[in-house]
């Protein structure tokens, strides 16, 4: 566990000092350079084309969404400790001169601090949702989605980053097209991430819930074979991390968000997410930080 | 003020239906769609490109900072209300039957629910300042910085949103060489907007400085003339919205991250902010809801 620790905290210093990133005072949040982020753009050009022949619709959200979006989902209910709800000051002078005092006591704040109604983006696909309640056409539509989430688990491992971007295509439609969706990107997501280089191996996972009936929840979700990741190296950590996963929803979404499929019963859902700081991490360790010497394919394969 | 919020809310409708933007429960935070997104990449080729002759240094940073960071910088203390701090469930799992208890009811939270540490970054440059207590060279630098931003201020005006996109050029290094960038940015930042076509006029303006003590804060800020606002019309609404400031900072986040120049002084900064998605919306009033028809040098001024 120590040793484990040592390696992940030097080999975090080792991509700060070869200016891929830049250290904050929290574990997990990060600056990024233009070198570190331009490889950014190329892994999300590189995505939006592997799933392009999809026709996807493409919609970005910002980082910020309504907290209701979270209760709705269940997400709050299932991950509670990975959220982050937003609050602000709200109060008059008296409470801001509590505030300021507190402030010069210790960098805390407890006094006149309310809920916004906001919340961090839990996952890229969440969002799109609630758009949906609209309806959809006879054979689903699928997504194109892309950007910053957070999760509060702080790490020295530089892989496990409290905020990062996600890519995901996400199908929505009937039960047979989110079960389609799901297969394609089994075997879609092995080939792209191998087409990059990278040792991929896949595992059967389940998400993180919490306390017991998150034991239960998270049973079922491995006896119904509904979420798979691909995991791969991205440090000299032996532990691989999933770069990506393919989930399947079943009507969980169209159950919390009304949405119904063309021929009105509750819509199901699927997707596959990409960890694109993670894919990046993945390429510097199992190519080398020099990315003007990676192989050229790869390098072509990049190029945004 | 009734017909205002009437105008306001009509055009935020349509700019919604004409596909631009997707609502959703809170106000001032949307999804934005394909055709918006390619705007905004537009905007941000095109300002990087407006200050590339100063050779920045790039730099991005999430939209997650730091709590500390804005201890330190002064932001909680000034504008207390704008802040976004973010708070997790940490608790067991009679904690969690309670949130789940409380969800059920309302969908508010506040039983285990902790500071994580972590805010929404309120302004591009803040997350620079830390990262350059290590020295600068005899001339200072700049730094081109771009992100996303959070200010809590709910508004039915789609040019005010609570979570948004902010380009920033950053000078760092001696009281000269930052009265010499707020200059030349004076200038060319009024260029820079004219030049996309956009009737826009300037304005020596305050922040929103919280509070009685706020009040000199914004008297002194505004006989030091540290503050100039570009604004233009973004709706049919009579006001104008602020599209770009430019702010001289004298020493203040010198002295607060501990930056010194190379002569061993307290480093001076000063930065000129873009508002991406306000000149994007200042493009659709100004020049209509069809980009296809704009003038073709804009359009090409606006090729990514």
């Amino acid at each position: 566990m120590d040793k484990e620790h040592e390696i992940l905290v030097s080999y975090r210093d080792a991509l700060c000092e070869a200016g891929f990133l830049q250290r904050t005072t929290v574990d997990g949040v990060y600056g990024r350079s233009a070198l570190f982020e331009r490889l950014v753009g190329g892994v999300e050009a590189y995505l939006s084309g592997a799933g392009a022949d999809q026709s996807p619709t493409v919609v970005r959200f910002p980082p910020v969404v309504p907290l209701e979006l979270l209760v709705r989902s269940g997400y709050l209910r299932s991950f509670p400790t990975l959220v982050g709800s937003i609050r602000s000051f709200k109060g008059n002078e008296d409470d801001h001169r509590v505030l300021l005092a507190e402030l010069e006591e210790g960098e805390r704040w407890s006094s006149a601090a309310t809920d916004t109604g906001n919340a961090l983006c839990p996952a890229a696909c969440h969002p799109l949702y609630p758009t949906l309640a609209g309806g959809l056409p006879p054979s689903g539509r699928v997504f194109d989605v892309y950007g910053y989430v957070f999760r509060h688990e702080p790490s020295v491992d530089p892989a496990r980053m409290q905020i990062f971007r996600q890519y995901e295509f996400v199908y929505v439609g009937d039960s047979l097209g989110a079960t389609s969706h799901r297969d394609l990107w089994l075997e879609r997501a092995f080939d792209v991430l191998g087409a990059l280089g990278l040792k991929v191996t896949t595992q059967a996972a389940t998400d993180p819930f919490f306390g017991r009936t998150g034991r239960l929840l998270a049973d079922s979700q491995r006896l119904a074979g509904r979420k798979t990741e691909f995991l791969a190296r991205t440090s000299p950590s032996e532990m691989s991390t999933a770069l990506a996963s393919v989930n399947l929803h079943a009507d969980h979404f169209g159950r919390a968000f009304g949405i119904r499929s063309a021929d009105g019963t509750v819509a199901h859902s699927a997707c596959v997410g990409f960890g694109v700081e993670r894919i990046v991490l993945a390429l510097l360790y199992q190519h080398g930080l020099d990315p003007t010497s990676w192989p050229s394919t790869l390098r072509e394969r990049l190029t945004t």
